[in-house]
């Protein structure tokens, strides 16, 4: 665990499926139908933003639900559908004028490696890719979609005060 | 664990999610689309509206599935929307007749804090927040919309026998 | 655990929710909206059927879903809205022919005592309710809607042979 | 374990309820509503795929949810409502031209165990029926619905470098 990068960061990129979201996938007749998030994720973020740290999500997939919640926590950088996910953290980096260096991102999956070697405090979800595990400088008690990117928020908020 | 104030229980305090609920938000393309609720906490919720002690839900959200929850298991006091929890229970506490001092309420997150603090007996679930944990005078084993409910609804009957 | 009378069962009685599912209940604006039930229940219930021993549902709820199911199933007992479950039995006594001491039920909640006290084999599922483990001669190792009544199918199918 | 088959697998026949999800029904007023996959099993399915291993399903229900994920993942051999698991395995093995020798299948119940017999390696999800344990060459970790099926793409994909 190497959290000394907590008490500098400045933006919170959040992917959604198996981190904002346990993993699973709702499908109906005409595709995905529902995304299940968790209160108490939204709680955290809330304050986390009131604490002065932006949050942004980096998503491959693309769903009406994700842009509802993220208006809900008042997230404004949400790029879903994002094939390339180290070039949409770029722009991400280009339109917040937050340095990587200043970047925290929390993957579940090996798609999200490319973003995790890039900022400066890549963190796993409980229950991520064994890949993914290896990968992070911290990884959290709760898995995905049940609380784990609360836990994140908690933290980086401790660590600033 | 201090239950002290068990057998003098009147009014029973709810949250939703999170407590009535294990916290998972049910998010469709127009925003939320479900709640999930459980049977066995429907059925202590009767049985203890029989025994004498009136139960209230304070919700920080809002969403029709409470109202019709609440409906079918005859609660009458529910204030959704909520964003002063404190000012709902005091209006609560000013409805009912009943004072703070014969009521608990149950909890799982940050928002609940500042109802928990107020009543004489504040419970969190199994799964709560960190703080939440800290603050109640008792944890049930069960976690939220697991059966935590019913867990508290048999201990007070109990309590009063 | 007494399972002496498992060989002669003739008719296994299910509750629903808890037993066929897992207790929770999905509400939308309209009320309950889904129930979730297990597939591997279902292809024990249609050994069950296969090998001689009939199969009825008796719930406190009512619910479309329940009847799709049920008909998927050829469950064609199938009693749903019982306020009295014990007269519920009766009725399917009578209807079935079979006796109750050739008769098992599966219950979660204390609702269901009253039927576990006339049958001659009463079973709990893993999850259920504290009084309904102790009025049972069996409890399943799985919970309620995660494979707990396809336990009961096998073990009364290999109690036959 | 055995799993010396692994690096010779050209062909992965997938099971869907209790494989591809965790076995729940999902069932509205009109039948089946929904069908619950995992983010992670969707990624390891393309990567094994791109690895040159071709993935099917067959399963004994029928569900557009099934179509339109597999659609998205690219699983061309999409064989449902299939009453007689082999003779669906034969006419696949006919279409692709792979042989039974160089086909791996994952399973988690009694039905599976038809094909589980005719291929070079049967699988069992973590928490498939007893029978399906006993006849399985390699268990999962995980449960299906879960991310068995992407443990099952790692080890294959794995095996093959």
């Amino acid at each position: 665990m190497n959290l000394e990068a907590a008490d500098r960061i400045k933006l919170l990129v959040l992917d959604v499926d198996g981190v904002l979201t346990d993993g699973r996938l709702w499908f109906g007749a005409d595709g995905e139908a529902l995304k299940v998030f968790h209160v108490r994720d939204g709680a955290g973020i809330k304050a986390l933003q009131s604490a002065g740290v932006a949050v942004a999500i980096i998503s491959g997939r693309e769903s009406p639900a994700v842009a509802r919640r993220a208006a809900e926590l008042g997230i404004r950088h949400v790029r879903q559908g994002a094939q390339d996910k180290a070039a949409a953290l770029g722009a991400l980096l280009r339109d917040t004028g937050v340095p990587a260096t200043l970047t925290a991102c929390v993957g579940d999956d090996t798609p999200d490696l490319a973003i995790m070697a890039l900022v400066a405090l890549p963190i796993a979800v409980a229950d991520a890719h064994p890949s993914v595990l290896a990968a992070a400088h911290h990884v959290t008690r709760l898995g995905g979609g049940a609380g784990a990117v609360r836990e994140i928020c908690d933290l980086l908020i401790e660590a600033r005060t």
